[in-house]
């Protein structure tokens, strides 16, 4: 690698020859394969774009001409041209830089884009401000890829953009994939506009008409002159999805030819109004094992970057077996069983581990795009028609759909089982994408039953329990990324429907957790009882309903209660919990953990529970204050039973 | 009107002749005028769709052939033809049918649709049931128009067909409106598609060539005819936004021609796979002040049948000035001053009381249609490029946007006004409609500052006060639709936020309310007084972040307290004050009113607030009897003061 391609500002670039800025890109990509393979993170999606990105930070006046990428881990070249190549090495790391453009981190990134398709409704925004204030110079370029295109909001935004002609430019990365291979009609007709074989042919009559024609029948040469006008401005005005909703567009290009992008970028700065560039780019270019089995390499672990092996650098240790495992093979277990069940999922087939079921029963598996607003409504159609589908959406992404959850299913009650991946704080990929609100924002929607599961085994009985008949409407079930303990193939049990249960009885101090953060609480009981404190832990399994003849065994039994979530605690179920307490007039003192009220940062989910207070070691400290100053000053607990509870 | 034609069922409407076809819709036309001019209700889209919904049910087997109505207020007619004229007087009335198509209500209501644009997502799940049971000979029918066909979920659910391929059929209803005029490049497109003039030159100039082509010259009529064929079957199959989505297009026809309606659906009945039907229609068809005024006339309140006088039948006393009038008439004052003001809405500019500005400033008001999440995100874009958009969006809708709040706006902590229009329950349209949840899903939200007016004043201050640099992040402010108290034209003053007040002190009981429920407090404390009860009354005007000053001085005054807000109370800002409570260690008995945990129904904002048990008579009772159990029974509350903290 040659010191002086080392770009880190593209003022820097500006300066450079196109082979001087080839030699960028080739240095960018080699930066980038020696980053992901030793550490990980966002890859095929980032070499895709190295030409692009380059190209546009040549020819456009960033940081003053607005650049938006959509989705966000397209940006690794973006940000370590801006500025940012020191500082990679914490990419997504506890206080290292994000894995997502951040508008706090960096003045060239013009907007935040952890979730996809935002950025021609955002760059519209840009594009109106600068129009209102007289700004006639500035530029708005949104480049959208990796199936962002098929959400309904790039549509919106589209629709928006057509009508109020500002100038903006939307550069569309299509490298026909998003994490899984791309799906939808958008897509087929992507490819068909690259092919142009249909207008390929129009010309070819064209010419053939022409040169037959008799020079001296000039009303016969105009007809034909007119009708490839025409052809060429009337009709195929509307020969593009782009063009009826009112963006030119223009292409295909080669999106990793330097050259032509150049050129085409400096042409485009030029029209007004809003357009569009069809990019054609190959996810993973330039190291082979990830252009050959693109979903695999979206976002790798460590890997040999000579020969593509993956290093297993984990260095967690227990169980191996994920929920996404278990969540894959019991659902094709019980599907062979229950021919109603089906399973959609808006692109995100393996992340979900849907894919071994696509496979083994194609036609009861949706991979929808992404198109979470659709996933759901799609799903409520199949449930008012005696189907059983398990909508499996990442918690972050839910918030999609939050209106089809109320609208289509809730309000109907219709049996759509949401499977709720990604619960709770996710990591490396941060405050984009933890899984933080759903309880809170589903638990005031009536009609819903709302689940965690504690362990793997748990996790199964839920499956099996929401195809058992045993629910009327929906049933959400939330679950983290992440191994489980318990056994991940154990016989399946019936499970009681707003049940929790004793995990162990204690006289001390009462536990509520719900979910796998149980397993915390396991563990700081088994320290405690050194401390000589003895706990009593209750496993809620159910957010809604509660299960109110435990907690009023509990509330009766305890002055001191705890609750323990993995998620946002401001209306959250120590919220619901405290909800009950006080409609039932106990007087009791309620200590909730769990996420505070602001944005979770980035760091493993290891670190995050102990940076926010409720893994086992944050248990243990609140448990040993609380005993010391309450329970050790008071009278033994069972004395309290009757002072517990206020007159009604 | 004759009784032979007064069809209460499909299978009776089967054995008509098509002249009493004719009848038919003559006979419901004048239904609808009769019923809507004494009761009011949505008008003009249903008279559009007389031909359609009659057509349709003729045709097509319903209710085994599925049929979902898109946006529901279209489906007037079809629900006076499937058994509910008798009923029809009871329309969204207080224990009546719904407005809205209800699968609870009728078989033949395949799928409850209240908010727009669910209907393809829908009824592809049910084509996609009916596939895999191997039920091939029933037909799926959606019936989308009034705008629904911009949001994006109708596009998610085209690309996912288009893909898919089942069978069935998209009624485009094409009346060039939604509430209000529509908006967006779509609309455009669909116009010209109709007016077809490129198609029809192309057609033209072939003919000239054919007729003048020399017939010696075989391969040149030949090549003639393939361009022909190349034009119609090749490029043309692109040449439409739906056939790019995979969706065979037909049309346009016109909407109200009953012959030729029957036509295309018999013909189409025999088509597999997805096809759309363009239909052109008039909204208000058949009433000359409807199709005159078709944003005015989209849900009327009662008028005289003959003039279209508008009778004015409310009985409610008090104030006439609405909140949406002070909205719209303070942000007109508010935007002459500050530059950076712009306003959006998405297709409620008149409901929303914003035309008056669209008027006066058209560049600085965006109504870009259906499109909820679109109009939070291009607000955000607005926000980061330094304007202060007011993005005013209905309680209920505002769902649709949750995702774009967190990450687009929140997250990046952009000065966003959001201006939650219709919160609480809003009457009429019931269930589908009601406001009920906004406090439950932004309260769980960090960075974001939510409020509810009082009084019209008090908007007017708060409305002043988001555009005052006051706040650096988001602003949600909440209020209903309805005429308020306060002087509308006040001089403008600055609140300081998260800040309540004091309405009126007391000794007994503190009632602490959000938004203009307050002024049912305010009754019921002087009722009270006549009891002898001394209520304290404050007015918490935000729900995040709270009063912590004033919720002490509440605490540790009163053993008793009571919250009334218009939302439901599982998570809303009664358990957010419960929160406070708990943690700041009080004792105190708490009573939250407001929304239970079910679905309101539809009935007038009076009823159901006394069903629900917050208006003033509601209060009274609960004071009443908390005042005789608890607060007779004890001290003085002064005399508690120190007991009402438990130790820390």
């Amino acid at each position: 690698m040659q010191q002086n391609h080392l770009i880190n500002s593209p003022v820097d670039l500006r300066n450079l020859s196109i082979p001087s800025l080839e030699q960028v890109c080739e240095d960018l990509r080699a930066f980038l394969i020696d980053h992901v393979s030793e550490n990980g993170g966002h890859f095929s999606s980032s070499l895709g774009v190295v030409e692009i990105t380059v190209a546009l930070h040549y020819i456009f006046n960033t940081p003053v001409d607005k650049l938006i990428w959509d989705v966000g881990h397209q940006a690794y070249p973006h940000k370590l041209l801006t500025g940012r190549r020191k500082k990679f090495y914490s990419n997504r790391m506890l206080g290292g830089i994000s894995g997502f453009p951040n508008i706090d981190e960096s003045e060239f990134d013009a907007f935040g884009t952890g979730h996809s398709s935002t950025s021609i409704s955002a760059i519209l925004g840009m594009a109106i401000a600068a129009r209102y204030r007289g700004e006639n110079n500035r530029q708005h370029i949104a480049v959208i890829g990796d199936g962002a295109m098929t959400a309904g909001l790039a549509f919106e935004a589209m629709n928006n953009a057509g009508y109020e002609q500002p100038n903006m430019l939307i550069i569309l990365n299509d490298n026909n994939m998003s994490i899984d291979n791309n799906t939808g009609a958008l897509q087929n007709y992507l490819t068909d506009l690259t092919s142009e074989k249909h207008y390929n042919n129009l010309r070819l009559y064209l010419k053939t008409l022409l040169s037959a024609a008799n020079p001296s029948q000039k009303w016969a040469i105009s007809t034909i002159r007119k009708l490839e006008k025409s052809i060429k401005t009337g009709a195929m005005r509307y020969s593009n999805l782009f063009e009826t909703l009112g963006i030119r567009y223009f292409g295909p290009v080669d999106g990793h030819d330097l050259k032509k992008l150049i050129n085409s970028f400096e042409r485009l700065k030029n029209i007004t109004g809003p357009k569009l560039l069809h990019c054609i780019t190959v996810k993973g270019k330039g190291f082979a094992p990830a252009m050959n089995d693109q979903s695999k390499w979206h976002a790798p672990g460590a890997f040999d970057k000579y020969t593509g092996a993956k290093i297993n650098k984990s260095s967690t240790k227990g169980p191996n077996t994920t929920y996404q495992e278990v969540f894959g093979d019991t659902l094709i277990a019980l599907a062979k069983d229950n021919p109603r069940i089906m399973a959609i999922t808006p692109a995100m087939l393996s992340g979900s581990a849907l894919n071994k079921m696509k496979i083994e029963m194609p036609e009861r598996v949706f991979d929808v795009g992404i198109s979470e607003q659709h996933a759901v409504t799609f799903s409520a159609g199949l449930a008012a028609d005696n189907m059983l589908p398990f909508c499996t959406i990442y918690s972050t992404f839910l918030q999609r759909a939050y209106d089809q959850i109320i609208h289509d299913v809730a309000l109907q009650n219709l049996p759509v089982i949401f499977c709720i991946d990604r619960a709770g704080v996710v990591g490396a990929d941060g405050p984009t994408h933890h899984g933080a609100f759903d309880i809170c924002f589903l638990r005031c929607i009536p009609n819903i039953t709302g689940a965690s599961p504690m362990d793997l085994e748990d996790f199964r009985n839920l499956l099996f329990t929401a195809q058992s008949n045993t629910i009327k409407g929906p049933l959400a079930i939330r679950y983290p990324k992440s191994s489980g303990s318990g056994n991940p193939t154990s016989n399946f049990k019936k499970l009681a429907i707003g049940k929790g249960r004793r995990i162990k009885s204690g006289k001390h101090i009462a536990i509520l957790s719900l979910g796998p953060v149980g397993q915390y609480v396991i563990a700081a009981c088994q320290e405690l009882v050194l401390e000589q404190i003895d706990i009593a832990h209750y496993d809620l399994r159910f957010f809604k309903p509660l299960d109110e003849d435990l907690l009023h065994e509990v509330f009766s039994q305890f002055s001191t209660v705890i609750t323990v979530e993995d998620g946002s605690i401001s209306g959250g179920v120590g919220s619901a919990i405290m909800e009950f307490m006080i409609e039932n007039c106990y007087n009791v003192t309620l200590k909730r953990l769990g996420l505070p009220d602001k944005f979770a940062i980035q760091g493993t989910q290891e670190q995050l529970h102990r940076l926010y207070g409720y893994d086992h070691k944050a248990i243990v400290k609140l448990v040993s204050s609380l005993y010391s100053t309450t329970i050790q000053n008071s009278n033994s607990d069972r004395d309290n039973l009757k002072t517990n509870r206020k007159e009604r």
